[in-house]
């Protein structure tokens, strides 16, 4: 199955207690991309200056990644955010964000980004990702991603929105904001009640929930030594849990797990260095391992109570 | 197999946003030995005072507990504790803490209580812990916990009693605090490396992480719409983890996971109610159909890449 995403490409310039990067390639539509490749063939949306030359198109070159999406603009710069991270690498400090050519940046889907089976909604404004999803035809599966600051400043629009959408991937401080509810799974059904199918609730270091069909799925995330930077470990998840589903005939129960587990592991090779110097050279037999690994993690056996 | 439990019975009041309680039934060893007694018999060590009459010996009633190791003191008052509770129930306040008859707890060890197959020191000073050490003969089985107090300020007698003993049960923020390390696992590694077979990091609403033979399971925690207080769940998940354990013949990691799953199922019914209000009342249907739940909740298949 074909998808899209439509999202940022950008410069991030990253510290953690680990290191620091200036200027290293990063934004959601980036790390999606990638993640996404490994799985199933990619067409990208997106908007970038001249800033961004051949030398950074590389990461997408050698993939099934299609670029003809994303936008060049003389005479103006990448979009540009700077972060650091303490010691809990759950929390991002936002130090700087130059949004450059993402201020007027108003998505045009051409004829090959429209009618995907599968359009994932990275994190912009919530009023341009709907004006996204009216030019997109009829997707077979529409999923979004937001982020506390649209949640506070343009709740309506994004509530218009997931009345519309069929999957949502959100982080755990982010549902109790939007919801209001300290409980996690009530405030999970808050969101499920505007008709979403599928919520993707992500978890940082202690892994995701799935709400999918009265049904919760729980994984947590995989036991990691070094965590040098976590910057789009989110946007990596959701490339390899909608890769997966892209490259399958049924979206079933057992299908969904299997790509949060697949979502799981890209992100956890992900944060293993900065920026995407791991995520973008991994194997798909490093990737099989990891899933495997995931299992061996997991996996406890039915009870037989008398002794 | 026989199990002994050395640790404090008290009185606990307790406020959380959805309620509160004063002279609540508590103590480690308390909610340890009901916890444990749905699997297997345990044996109790403790101390109250004159106010801890019939009324509160009945939780042990009709159960298979033997409390002659209780020792009651005249003219004494049972160990008070008083605690609240926010929205953020992964963090218990201490308002109030009277140590009362548990100031001169010296526990002493009959010969019922002497060569159990599984002894667990329920979190009390650690030179203590050690005493009973010594008296416990030889156990199959010796499991450990601790606190943050006991961490800061009675590190070397901590560290000699990890030497002696097998498994240690113990929560994500006191690992960070002991090892020094801001990496779980680098912190679990660090604690593992004083000898212990197996270490058990309880991480709250997130689940637990056991390590053992160089191998970490991962269990979310039960996904519960109404958590009203987290008091004992702690020492309700050693209950159930370490009973199951004693009721089986053998301890392979199998055995290791499927009790830490029993741990986790019966700190799930717990939380659910104050005090030991729901503990105290669950069945073995309503614990065999969480353990299938749990199974439910974490279970997904092997991968098949070709679509």
């Amino acid at each position: 199955m074909s998808i899209t995403v439509v999202g940022s490409v950008a410069f991030d310039a990253i510290t953690t207690p680990f290191g620091s990067v200036e200027k290293a390639l990063g934004g959601a539509a980036t790390y999606f991309s990638v993640a996404a490749s490994y799985f199933t063939p990619v067409r990208i949306v997106g908007v970038v200056g001249e800033d961004f030359g051949n030398e950074e198109m590389k990461i997408f070159e050698g993939r099934d990644i299609d670029v003809s999406g994303i936008e060049k603009v003389d005479g103006a710069k990448t979009f540009f955010w700077r972060g650091e991270y303490g010691y809990d690498l759950n929390v991002a400090h936002t130090k700087d964000t130059q949004l450059n050519v993402f201020a007027d940046f108003r998505p045009k889907l051409g004829d090959l980004h429209r009618d995907p089976d599968i359009l994932f909604l990275a994190n912009i404004d919530p009023d341009l990702q709907y004006d996204v999803l009216q030019q997109a035809g009829r997707p077979k599966l529409v999923a979004l991603d937001t982020m506390n600051y649209w949640i506070e400043s343009k709740k309506p629009s994004l509530e218009k929105l997931m009345r519309s959408i069929d999957l949502m991937l959100i982080n755990e401080a982010e549902v109790r904001q939007f919801s209001g509810e300290a409980n996690l799974i009530k405030g999970a059904k808050a969101i499920l009640s505007y008709g979403l199918d599928t919520l993707v609730v992500k978890r940082g270091e202690y892994g995701v929930l799935m709400f999918h069909d009265d049904k919760v799925f729980a994984v947590p995330a995989y036991p990691l030594e070094n965590v040098f930077d976590p910057t789009g470990a989110g946007d990596t998840f959701a490339g390899g849990f909608l890769g997966y589903l892209a490259s399958r005939k049924h979206m079933t129960e057992g299908e969904l797990r299997r790509a949060i587990i697949f979502g799981s592991v890209v992100a956890s090779y992900n944060v293993e260095a900065f920026s995407l110097d791991k995520l973008g050279k991994i194997s798909r037999p490093e990737i099989e391992a990891r899933y495997r690994a995931f299992r061996t993690l997991t996996h406890f056996d039915d009870f037989e109570l008398e002794a």
